[in-house]
């Protein structure tokens, strides 16, 4: 209860100060007059849209309102009022890819009524996607389609019914001799167990590979990993990690229930082969740092480590982890050529040992659900071969 | 092109006609001060709040605006500022169950910042739950879980990849040489394929019964019938049934696509007694408007028939379908008690020709979710036995 509320403070905080950093600025003015409906707009709304030029036009009838923001990527753009109370406001171009935004009408922050929802940035809220020359590999495509299983599961390390995702391939049901290989995929910070599966497309991205016979068939589980909301019970309380020099107490919760809850049900509930040589863990961000953490503490549980924008592994790392490298298949480690990224060079140092490491920059993009998708594109690639 | 305008327009005019039919009504001042969060809210958030009259409490954060309300149930309560700039308003005491609510900021109608969102009413936005004495039934319990799979797949009849949710029994991928019967389940005007697993807890619903031995093991296929929005190709637009007097013409594109692509998608993928003795249909409200013409329209095919606060079935009905009795096991007609209910009459009739018919009226519910999932609890218990 006091991590409820410690939690709620927190949020609140964060939300203020998100509001107060964001500065107002004008709305676009070089706009190109291409504008189309988004994919993720709500059936039968014309508004939000998006130009060639990746800009952001929003609309909102709040005839009474005195002042309507376009609020994406850091900036409330103003907005402008027609002679029928209808606002409209357009946003400087935008990275390719999925982002988070919301209007604010009278100092009021809301979700845009003509969008669909996401979970991002700690809200329930609205998302866009910006359209971008190598979309076709997360489409849905007439191709042999995999599932996406919401499932409830009892857990002991934490006395509470948990929920997540996971994926099947499209031959799970038809071949119920053989058994999968299983990758454990993490969100972010302030994300959730469904972002892969709505934001990052898990379920298109590997249909369509396996459907080209550029990844080989496996499952993918996607669960909920903020650890100041993740309540440990009785002894799996005192198994928490000590937090590393400037992290948040809890940030390690996610560990214990992976390890005691998440796992054990996957392993008991679907036909998967149960060794590090067909387990993977990756994530984007905070996830990524979470899959550091947990497979250099677990250095002969997963085979397979991919990093998401969530920083590198250092040959330290490695050599500090006994087992690790004996185990280990691939060290992925990827970002966005915007994120001002070390992992080219940090794979390099990986190779030197003797590591399959591999390096992957997302060109053109920041950290943002295009980075992952493209992440997952490449690291499935890799997997279980 | 031409319908998805014409569906636009017509949104567009039941918003703005909604808007105008929903009264601005004083804040309720009779409220019992018990009010807690609601168990839909985004985590985090304290408002909105129910108590223990069912009044709704809700709060927003909007410094500038000049009114704010809360619009739930066909009326808009005025809400008032506080000197942070938070306006707070409380509706009257609603039914118990869920409702879909929005907010009015100076005249724009957005979801509420607070809820987590669910679509009906023609759009994604915010829905809260008034508990009720018996809400044990829907809730999560440490029971067998079942899952519900997220599904895409090609059909013929619109030339498209469509979208479904499917609930497998918990046993499900213990027994495969098992094969299971299948229900049919449909949503209600304005509502899509997801609101019988998010506002229906069909999975919990489902699971609970197994566990306890009331119900037997079957599938749930849910998937999105709004015949305006499915838009049927060549051969299969003249499948259509002349719209019946008075109905909306599209009405029915929903059993071109359920007979030519669903059911047989269902029998391929999944382990199904594909006979009518084990298919089931039901529905809600428009939902149930849809069984009631395809199973009389289609009548050896579906051995089970539920019509939740969607009409009844008339001895003349089943007299004028040939087959249809013979292959009947059982008409289930439901509504709610505040919905001047026909169905524990039109049971009566129906039991004189022989049919096993049962009518079941919800107590102290009108044309709203608790009515149907108490309806889905009922129901189920009598399919295929």
């Amino acid at each position: 209860m006091k991590r409820t509320l410690f939690f709620i403070l927190m949020l609140a905080a964060w939300t203020a100060s998100a509001q107060q950093r964001n500065p107002v600025v004008p709305s676009f003015t070089g706009a190109v007059e291409d504008f189309k409906p988004n994919v993720t707009n709500q059936l039968g709304h014309q508004y939000p849209m998006v130009n060639s030029q990746g800009a952001v036009r929003a609309q909102l009838r709040a005839p009474q309102a005195q002042a309507v923001q376009l609020d994406i990527a850091g900036k409330r753009y103003e907005m402008t009022k027609d002679e029928n109370g209808v606002w409209t406001g357009t946003s400087d171009p935008q990275d390719v890819g999925f982002h988070y935004y919301q209007l604010n009408v009278d100092g009021a922050s809301v979700p845009d009524p003509g969008s669909i929802y996401f979970f991002g940035a700690g809200r329930w809220g609205s998302g866009i996607e910006i359209p971008s020359a190598d979309m076709d590999f997360w489409q849905v495509k007439n191709v042999p389609q995999g599932v996406i299983e919401e499932r409830y599961y009892w857990s002991k390390a934490t006395e509470s019914m948990r929920h997540c995702y996971v994926y099947l391939p499209a031959e799970y049901q038809k071949n119920t001799n053989k058994k999968y290989p299983v990758l454990y995929l993490q969100h972010g910070n302030a994300e959730n167990e469904q972002g892969w599966s709505a934001q990052g497309h898990t379920g298109q991205i590997l249909d369509n590979l396996v459907a080209e016979g550029k990844a080989v068939p496996f499952i993918v589980v996607m669960d909920y990993g903020q650890g100041q909301n993740i309540h440990l019970t009785g002894e799996y309380a005192k198994q928490v990690p000590a937090p590393e020099p400037g992290r948040r107490a809890g940030n390690d919760n996610f560990q214990v229930v992976l390890l005691t809850d998440i796992i054990p049900m996957v392993e008991k509930e679907y036909r998967v082969i149960a060794d590090a040589q067909h387990r993977a863990m990756a994530g984007l961000s905070m996830g990524g740092g979470q899959t550091r953490r947990i497979t250099l503490a677990n250095p002969t549980t997963f085979a397979y480590v991919g990093m998401f924008s969530g920083g590198v592994m250092s040959v330290e790392d490695i050599q500090g982890a006994a087992g690790f490298q004996k185990t280990n298949k691939v060290v992925f480690m990827s970002s966005g050529s915007k994120e001002n990224p070390r992992v080219m060079e940090a794979a390099e140092n990986l190779k030197k040992i003797g590591i399959n490491a591999v390096g992957y920059v997302s060109e053109g993009t920041a950290h943002e659900w295009h980075t992952w998708r493209r992440s997952l594109y490449q690291f499935a690639q890799l997997l279980f071969k």
